[in-house]
């Protein structure tokens, strides 16, 4: 099996070169990430996931999480070290607020490094992952005071935390969820009720776990209307904010899964476990979605960073394996054999991934620099666009990057030929963790919906209108001879994303099932425009670097790559337009019998 | 997990309205397989299938099989029985040479029984299909003494069979072989070195077990001129023909896989141990071809079968799963939610999977009528015409019917959701267990460099030539209103095909990495193009049952499915094309160390 090395140059290439941050250091968080702390983290968090995280990503997969008779979860050997070690070189809390014990450094940093956790160790990186998304639910609803009890200890992983919305009849469709909470007299809540496929539920590296559990306040209103969002720790903090008493909830079991073998995915049972409610009643969902969506652009980023591990494998895999001749003649004429990078099929594989990885690299960072913009620009308009982008780009992020990143991760086990298939080279162990990313945090079906169904229409329009705008005037501005084709590019997939968008304002309305039926191929357009566009700045600014004397080969590599691209992968877009534009006729024309 | 049902009514469609087998009533073995006989093998088997081998589908995948230290494997619980329960029935040798106790039913049905068995149970259908496949090589190539020995009880499975091509340093490169095999002076020869991923290797189902190996005699020219194959039996037979002595050949090692854990994977080791040459010195691999390519047909199946498989998982699920409502409205106002087989994204992946399975279950039934044609008509146009399809299908049948298939497999997990991705409800069993449809046999890449580069111009292009002009014919022919996009669709997927294979045979000799770099798009195109013209023959089978009075809602069922693969497979024509057509340079741009 491969060793994962950290991608630090391609990182610097959109972070410097490409997304510029120094033009932002007049901004909170971003005046303390200049060039050469940013590079310096990211090589230290390369050691650390190259080191610490990816050796022992195998022994997760083959052990997985044993529970024993009274619920208690045992995590992979080696596991709780690294646990600690990450939590105690600050890893987890580079870009939380400083006011609770964080580093306050842009989000757009922590993504890259939460990239490289992911690759090294997806099922590992999912602990201090969700640890981080039920701090920022608590951050943006929680009390002063539950803040103060709770951030620190989270924002440093000393204690865990989790979301728990999912029940056995009930997953997308919250509103039929049943787990229910009685008001106490000292103002706490009695909750009871089960929770299923909780990531990170119950584990033995962590000294408290914090659960935010949805829960039905007794007399609530029916459906997501009366859902409210509780704090549940496993150890209720004593007076000094230590973990005191034994709440009463446990893991009441272990899901078996095809992946992610090292995560503990639990059934929670809460027996009159006692909680506080975070913000309002019946409000609950509000907060939850501000979790889920920082989920969402973490699971997109799951969904690239599994494909840029099963890449490097393949590569060295492709390097190495001796089989064939080359087409055009012996590559390796004293060999046995020539390596099979030399064969064409095999080139597609890599040129894919690698034009693929590249390209969504980019796009996340893009997107998670909106984030961090829209928290602290000093121009309002720049908040605002920083906002319509995280709500419109977070459906794609998610299903765009995960759908065409498991692809990617398959094409990585098919360069392995039979290799693949057993489980000795890791391309399987990749292959089967990635499945879950097109799953969990919304289906890509639901993030589909969302997009046409919500995001859209956002503001009348104002999100897209916005995207398009940026997308015109970059095409307008032009540029040089190599980097023509690029922008002839974006032009030309901004036109069928522009002519699928009013096929489904046109259609849509008039009956409701166009749109679902629309949906899928819908946001692969939109997907496929995004990365158009990156790999059109990526291909300007490498053009620029190299007209400017740089003679790095990355950025020639950088141009090569992007028109394997256009050649490649730009022709999808006619096929999905063509697909969005066929309408729900035919799909919906069945009854449900005749299947 | 739900119950599989066989496809017992769609198979009647193909083989008694499409393909109308008793147009071939004259022919040997067509003259015993009457409208009658066909439907009761269909439903025998189905119960077999359905009572037998599918509820032992799941502890094989649980159990897996096991070695000990002497290399003996034990398969399953219950796998033993399943397998004499199957020889008893006579399954195994429906169309097989009477001459040695098979049935000689035509080709054409026994793909039927064996999709059902692949849906059921593919890594069980594995041990049958393996012997069957080194029956077939024996047959064409073996001595009448070795046919005699042999045949009978391979064809009974009385005994196994298997075939041991790949080696550790060699797979698709089968030139670079090491396995020794030395003359003695009876005759016989004796074989040592290590072959490696043998299906269904060792095992305790059969009395002995018929290995069929590649090998080089001492003295033999390097390189594929010098490969020669053997018969090596488990047990050597006696003077009776029974097993004897104990031949010095043994289990090495069971590979850890991802997937069909039931079909035992050997590491088998040959240490002089006894083997008798099949056919002439150093042509073994023309007879193991005519064993793989048997194979390839078969793994072809198996793609479409766990598609199959898992359309009927996914549409259980979709009936059940109560989850939100309708866009367009309640469908289940007195339930807490409706189906979530109302959602359009839904009805998209079991669309999709429905479209697939139906369209390759006709292309592969129409494929291997080819193969009977082949061997049994009276027409020497028809028996050339057989040859020329089987050589020209067999890569694209193996290819698009797995990548696609697995694509089908996974819409079928998806629908699903979180429960998708536990082992809890079969759908990851099958997405695992079809991951290796893309690989064996040939990958699917190799696949598609066999279509372009040998297949496409064999005899002066004589096969494709063949095949334009019957969907020339087709289309020239016409039909009613019903029928007339299915037409279309015809007329234009084969003038995309007809372009890139135009474009392949201007460019493709001035650069051969041309051929290599379109080949996968180019497969892609080809196996689109072969199930809308599919497509389009059903739909005029059902459209004229329809004109003729027959009410069966099967007809106008299978009319609106061919108008959903209109609208949403076709779609696929331009893009491949343009792939085909985007050459090797960007493909190829990059050296070896750029990546």
């Amino acid at each position: 099996m491969a060793a994962y090395r950290a991608p630090v140059r391609d990182q610097q290439f959109v972070l410097h070169d490409v997304l510029d941050l120094a033009q932002y250091s007049n901004l909170p968080g971003f005046s303390d990430a200049d060039r050469d702390t940013i590079d310096a983290i990211l090589d230290e968090s390369a050691k650390f996931c190259e080191g610490v995280l990816a050796p022992i990503s195998k022994v997760g997969d083959v052990e997985g999480c044993t529970r024993d008779a009274d619920g208690n979860v045992k995590t992979p050997t080696g596991w709780k070290e690294a646990f600690q070690q990450m939590s105690e070189a600050g890893w987890t809390a580079l870009s939380s607020d400083p006011a609770y014990g964080g580093q306050g450094l842009p989000h757009v940093l922590n993504l890259a490094v939460n990239e490289m956790v992911s690759s090294a160790n997806m099922a590992f990186g999912m602990y201090p992952g969700l640890t981080l998304g039920a701090a920022a639910a608590l951050h943006t609803g929680g009390s002063d005071e539950q803040k103060e009890l709770y951030l620190p200890k989270m924002i440093s992983c000393q204690w865990g935390g989790t979301m728990n919305l999912t029940e056995p009849h009930c997953g997308t469709d919250l509103g039929l969820l049943r787990t229910k909470a009685v008001p106490q007299p000292d103002g706490s809540y009695k909750i009871t009720g089960q929770k299923i496929w909780i990531s990170s539920g119950e584990h033995d590296m962590a000294e408290n776990i914090v659960h935010l559990v949805l829960a039905r306040i007794e007399g609530a209103p029916e459906g997501v209307k009366g859902i409210s969002l509780f704090v549940v720790p496993k150890f209720i903090p004593d007076a000094d904010g230590n973990p005191g008493e034994r709440n009463s909830l446990k893991c009441g079991g272990l899901e078996h899964k095809m992946g992610i073998h090292g995560n503990a995915t639990c059934v929670m049972d809460y027996d009159d476990a006692t909680g506080w409610l975070v913000g309002e009643e019946n409000k609950g969902l509000k907060i939850m979605f501000i979790m889920m969506n920082e989920a969402r652009l973490g699971v997109g980023l799951q969904g690239y960073a599994l494909a840029e591990a099963a890449y490097q494998q393949s590569v060295d895999f492709a390097k190495d394996r001796l089989q064939g001749r080359s087409l055009t003649g012996p590559k390796n004429a004293n060999g046995p054999a020539d390596p099979i990078i030399v064969h064409p099929d095999v080139r597609r594989m890599l040129m894919d991934q690698k034009a693929f990885v590249e390209g969504a690299r980019c796009f996340a960072l893009w997107t998670a620099l909106h984030g961090d913009l829209e928290e602290k620009s000093d121009d309002a308009a720049a908040r605002e666009k920083g906002g319509d982008y995280m709500a419109l780009l977070t459906p794609i992020v998610k299903s765009y990057l995960t759908g065409k990143g498991y692809d990617m991760v398959s094409n990585g086990l098919q360069v392995h030929g039979g290799s693949g298939f057993t489980e000795e080279w890791g391309a399987s162990q990749l292959l089967r963790d990635a499945r879950i990313t097109l799953i969990y945090e919304g289906t890509n079906g639901v993030q589909a919906l969302d997009l046409v169904g919500r995001k859209l229409a956002m503001n009348g329009m104002r999100p897209i209108t916005s995207f398009f705008n940026e997308l015109d005037a970059f095409v307008a501005e032009g540029g040089d001879e190599s980097v023509k084709p690029f922008i002839e590019a974006v032009a030309e997939t901004k036109g069928k994303l522009k002519e699928g968008t009013d096929w489904l304002m046109n259609n849509a309305l008039e009956n409701f099932d166009h749109a679902g039926a629309a949906s899928h191929d819908y946001l692969n357009l939109f997907g496929l425009t995004c990365l158009t566009y990156m790999w059109a700045v990526m291909a300007k600014t490498s053009a620029a670097k190299i007209a400017a004397g740089d003679s790095d080969p990355f950025y020639k590599t950088k141009l090569a790559t992007g028109r394997y691209f256009l050649d490649r992968w730009v022709p999808e877009a006619d096929m999905h337009l063509a697909k969005v534009q066929a309408g729900a006729d035919t799909m919906m024309a069945l009854d449900a019998e005749a299947f």
